[in-house]
């Protein structure tokens, strides 16, 4: 069963799909034209043929299944994709995935990962210099929303180390602060750590959705009077749909007087910190506890690559999720043992995520990952310009961020602003045409409502694949895709 | 920067590299002698030149970096790295996983993952119809520890559905039933989800290590007498020591008498579900509500491959764990939105761990890692018959599953079991004896103490790699380092 020859054959199959995906850059429509093959999911189920059995598949039926897996999956990597926080591919991140899944080791001691034990140390190291701080933790974690898990324990932990023993029920009422913008994992975060949604407190936005520290402020008093306890700020870097950066200086002021933990969740926004130019978004920062940052997003680093970075030296982040296994952290080991970082997670098994983040990184140096995330600023400013010299696209506001929402307007709707079923027809416009692309496969793109704003698209530019030519194709498709609505 | 030239060069590294992996199985110990290339962490640092710096680098030293990281990296599919429960390679699913890595996608909609949605369906149907289950629902999770954690959130939510809004302030003190020798996670995640780790009550066990129904009954009665609510009992299928299998069967029936939500930890253990020799070490696991199970351990499917199964057909995980993201899970789109599983995760971004399996399962079958499973148990029983030949084996008890715990008596303490410093002098020789055999790279086993057992040695034989000549190297070598102490 363990057989080297159909391994050989994938590598050849992978080799020449790779050289499509290679090619794109130089000829994107002619070989790989498709970013979706669209199938209904019963269509799709019989054509997988999915089921287990009992008795093995031959080789050449194998490799069938793999090209199978790859043509009806989306393309993810295509300069036309625009409908996630992830996209394109960076060659040096991906040789560094193969490698992590072909040394298949666990980062929970010296003694199996040496390697990957010093290299998280030293990319943690490299993206705290960013965040502004010179010494503190870290640890990379299975996804944002866990990262901001983390950061809610800590908080926690921090005022009453005795939860960990005794639960919340000594404890009065905590509280949490965050904005109606800020990622949905706040508020998953809150359920599953038993503080409950309800204690966590929205904070009101301004016009360009970020955080006003007035009403935070207010907010606060207002708990504190009510005899619940904040112990947690949570402000978002690049919130997940317009793309805001909450006022991080402000912020901190309101933390600092009320002796609140300031988290700040920049999975999207964060790789704005290698940039000269943008790093301004995230002014004040350093002044932080603690900041989520996925290098999977902008910086393209493959998913999963998610870093939870804390200004604390105090070993915080083990003592509140330690457990002492001795079958695992043996304290009479022949090495150091802090250099056993496992119980610092409230995980056993975890995946090496810094690899792929350290092979990217030293092949392109700071000076590349800056360059990248300025590209994307200007293909989102190329964008929003096209898209005021062209009727029809409405922006929501001016893109702080790579996130450009707009509505299109057909022709049939423009200028009926003051109509009655004016809003309610707006509305059905975005999935119209997100399910006629899908299944004409040219791109994607995601819509959505938003408070009381109705279905509006949400285009997201930061591939390093794209190119201004995707971007006119982009406006020229959702035209030809909606004229007619 | 998106280059493809170093890719070429990379597949070809590793190409060779392979080459080497795959010939082990033929002449093992003329290519391929280490496990490990020790070296201190200071020295190491040094030979990896970590640094992250401003400017990139030439292609042929990211190669040579690439070729270091390999070096210096524990190398866990050698047939003799037995020091964790996962080990080995299958190259079928080491496939599934550089494809996983290529089409990178999010396990949370369909839009973006329908094959892998439509795919985890399936392994999950397979895993459950293992337990017994012909319905129900499950999700992959990033660990076990993860897995028995949602389970325990699940339990909650299903006796208290609005701790999730409210929080646990309002509810009496909730407790949770697990035996001594279960897995760290469950204190972890008593304490993650604020019940708090002394709400944790330890169930006595039996010489073997297994859960005691007898015990778990009182405990019960006597949490209630003292006014909390039991809401959860984690059994252990393998513990992680001695790879006890708790009593199923029997332990159901006291769930059932208490109405107390069976969560089985079958990370370990739940292979044995393939092999219809052995499967009866967990009778009764149809009786659950849950079960964690990790085919990233002994099915070898590669880190991390870790299912939840539940039995609910109610939607209880979704509805849990959701917190209708409308950007994300918008309700208005062209597709059947119940093929949108993310929302039972707590996660956001959430890997593909399924297609490796999927692969894998469809390569060899059932019946390919039923024998896989068998072979494992065969190679156990030859190790053990083999200890107790030889002088200085001493085991700690008959092995119920795949871990083998002994003690090595050097021939200086053999005879002196009366002596006043015997167990002090013993605990000593597992760390010295691991020591050296790291620091020639010739094998890794782990040790632990185990309540008032002195460190011992736990070999945990499974991987489809080992040869007999691998288990007699084990006890040659095992002599050979601790010969003199």
């Amino acid at each position: 069963g363990i057989t080297g020859p159909f391994f050989w054959s994938f590598l050849i199959f992978l080799k020449s799909q790779f050289c499509q995906i290679t090619v794109i850059t130089v000829i994107v429509h002619l070989l790989f034209l498709q970013v979706c093959e669209w199938k209904e999911p019963e269509e799709l189920t019989l054509l997988l043929d999915l089921e287990l059995r009992a008795t093995g598949e031959p080789q050449h039926k194998l490799l069938q299944r793999v090209k199978d897996v790859a043509k009806y999956s989306i393309k993810t990597s295509h300069p036309r994709f625009f409908n996630q926080q992830f996209a394109g591919v960076d060659y040096h991140s991906l040789a560094g995935r193969f490698l992590t899944e072909s040394l298949n080791t666990n980062l929970f001691t010296y003694e199996v990962a040496p390697v990957f034990v010093l290299m998280e140390t030293e990319v943690l190291r490299g993206l705290r210099q960013l965040v502004g701080w010179t010494e503190g933790d870290g640890i990379f974690c299975p996804g944002g929303s866990t990262s901001n898990m983390y950061a809610m324990n800590l908080a926690r932990y921090r005022l009453f180390p005795d939860v960990k023993s005794q639960g919340l029920w000594g404890l009065p009422r905590l509280t949490i602060f965050t904005s109606p913008e800020s990622h949905y994992s706040v508020k998953k975060g809150a359920a599953y750590l038993g503080i409950g949604t309800d204690n966590v407190i929205l904070v009101k936005v301004d016009d360009g959705g970020r955080m006003r520290p007035d009403d935070l402020d207010e907010k606060i008093k207002l708990a504190k009077s009510q005899g619940s306890v904040p112990f947690l700020v949570s402000c978002t870097s690049g919130t997940t749909v317009q793309g805001a950066f909450d006022p991080l200086d402000r912020i901190a002021d309101v933390c600092e007087k009320h002796e609140l933990w300031m988290h700040v969740d920049a999975a999207w926004g964060g790789s704005v910190l290698f940039s000269k130019q943008h790093r301004h978004l995230m002014k004040g920062v350093d002044r932080a506890n603690s900041v989520a940052w996925n290098p999977h997003k902008m910086l393209v680093a493959g998913l999963q690559c998610s870093a939870l970075l804390l200004k604390d030296t105090t070993n915080l982040l083990k003592q509140c999720h330690s457990a002492n296994a001795t079958y695992l952290f043996q304290q009479d080991k022949f090495y150091d043992v802090n250099l056993d970082v496992g119980d610092k997670s409230v995980q056993c098994s975890r995946k090496v995520d810094c690899l792929k983040l350290w092979l990217m990184w030293k092949a392109v140096g700071s000076d590349g990952l800056e360059e990248r995330v300025d590209k994307a600023f200007i293909h989102v400013r190329y964008l929003v310009e096209q898209m005021k010299k062209r009727e029809g696209f409405h922006l929501l506001g001016e893109p702080e961020f790579v996130n450009v929402c707009f509505w299109y307007i057909p022709p049939s709707l423009r200028g009926k602003e003051g109509k009655a079923d004016y809003q309610d027809r707006l509305a059905k416009v975005a999935p119209v045409i997100k399910e006629r692309m899908m299944k004409q496969g040219t791109m994607m793109v995601g819509y959505q409502p938003l408070g009381n704003r109705v279905n509006f698209f949400r285009v997201i530019v930061f591939s390093p694949l794209v190119s201004q030519r995707d971007l006119d194709f982009f406006l020229n498709e959702i035209e030809r895709l909606g004229n007619d609505l």
